[in-house]
């Protein structure tokens, strides 16, 4: 199997700006958080990237999108739907390949000398299935993210047969469908927003948004997907950074900057603004 | 003197995506940089704002300044001529009042309980002419701003009467003409990024416009501006950010957390990504 495709979904009206915000990269070059994406799947052997967009974003897009603007194809989300709905809307772009799947919100920082995207993408050829890139989450997260029970697949470290998906299950629900062996109690694996996906996910989300009169999520194609065809998870050697939570722009560029080329400069900084700044001024 | 119209400068090619930067501010809430500057120019009494954007960004500008779109007047810059050309283009906007100047790459943070701007307006109005914001600035950050040279106001701390004005000087000019007394050795009053001007200074501007067959910069103005009407520098009691410097979106956002509600939180979560961070991943 190989993965040559990438799609990127950044179609949510309230994240829609969030690829576009300005971002200093680890060698501390410029970059907008969507030229760190396409990076990261340029990096991992990607050739295509579909953008799934609103519609009047691909101008911004084009402009922050730098040297990269010639592999990007936009597909438009006529109307907010979902994010189900939002991959959906790359099936013609895909056709009858599998597809790494990234979120436009997220930025990915490995802890190895290979890119988190190329982790997955090695894991999904050698073993010739859907995966999706999990990481040993608190039970408190539980609420932002969709989360996976399964068993490990014997003799391969951090990789996981996907038993059940659930898309933002309460601390009651993961307890009884989520448990798996060897993780810290109170954490679940939950997913990283990066996937390798086959075609059969296209035609799932296509049942699901054809039976529904609701949104679908990607969980619960996936939920879908295990009976039907092999499919894992594996346990990224990294961190993932929402950009679209709080603070989330923040701490993703003091990662970046703190596992970077500039570190002791931005350390520095950081200790005279500590030294300088108080609480409850105006 | 009545301030009641600003102008805010935001079309330099390198830099007009940075009032579209999303940041959180003090009070946690998620705010672009412009709404933050919108709402520094509100808090210091400003009834009118005329926007100075490149050709085509009016529409990202609107969808980010919030509910006070309804303040705002846009005037294109059609060609990029400038810094002294971009205030000029909203000459016939400001008419014959004074008005408030700020760049579009700025944010500031008082350290009172009133703004910066606010601050700097009630000088303007007391004193009834010209009044640039200035800050004591090393003298290795000459080369990112215009300074000025001067005499203290009597029994007017942080006042000056202005004798000079020059755009990032070399140190060997600045140690020549732009000597403070009292001020600590090596550093000098540079500009803060905001400005009450007259309309004399839209004058000028347009006289060295159509002398000049170069860039005119608001230091060109206000060197001619100082012997031709009264014309101060007051040091706010503040910090400005410039979000257009390498890691300045970060020291900003930082500096306005850590002085924020969300303080402590920030602190904790600053404090474990030290931790877990290393220099020299991928």
């Amino acid at each position: 199997m190989l993965v040559r495709k990438a799609v990127i979904t950044a179609a949510a009206p309230d994240q829609h700006t969030l690829p576009l915000q300005q971002l200093v990269d680890r060698e501390g070059r410029n970059r907008t958080a969507l030229q760190l994406i396409i990076e990261e799947v340029i990096g991992a052997g990607i050739e295509e990237i579909c953008l799934v967009i609103r519609p009047g974003d691909q101008r911004a897009y084009v402009q922050s999108a730098g040297a990269q603007e010639g592999m990007l194809t936009f597909v438009e989300q006529q109307e907010p739907r979902g994010y189900g709905d939002a991959i959906a809307r790359a099936r013609d772009f895909v056709a009858a390949e599998p597809f790494l799947h990234l979120v436009g919100d997220h930025l990915y920082l490995s802890a190895t000398d290979r890119r988190c995207a190329r982790q997955l993408i090695e894991v999904a050829q050698e073993h010739d299935c859907a995966v999706s890139a999990v990481q040993a989450t608190r039970e408190n997260k539980l609420p932002d993210f969709g989360a996976i029970g399964g068993t490990h697949v014997p003799r391969q470290p951090h990789l996981y047969e996907v038993t059940a998906v659930l898309e933002k299950p309460t601390p009651t629900q993961a307890e009884q469908e989520l448990i798996i062996a060897g993780l810290r109690s109170g954490y679940y694996q939950c997913f990283f927003g990066m996937h390798v996906l086959t075609p059969l996910v296209m035609e799932i989300l296509a049942e699901l948004l054809a039976e529904a009169g609701r949104r679908v999520t990607l969980s619960d194609a996936l939920q879908r997907l295990a009976p039907r065809q092999k499919y894992l998870a594996y346990e990224v050697q990294g961190a993932r950074y929402n950009i679209g939570a709080k603070y989330g722009l923040l701490m993703a560029q003091l990662a970046l900057s703190l596992s970077g080329s500039d570190r002791d400069q931005i350390l520095t900084e950081l200790v005279e603004l500590l030294a300088s700044s108080r609480s409850g001024i105006r």
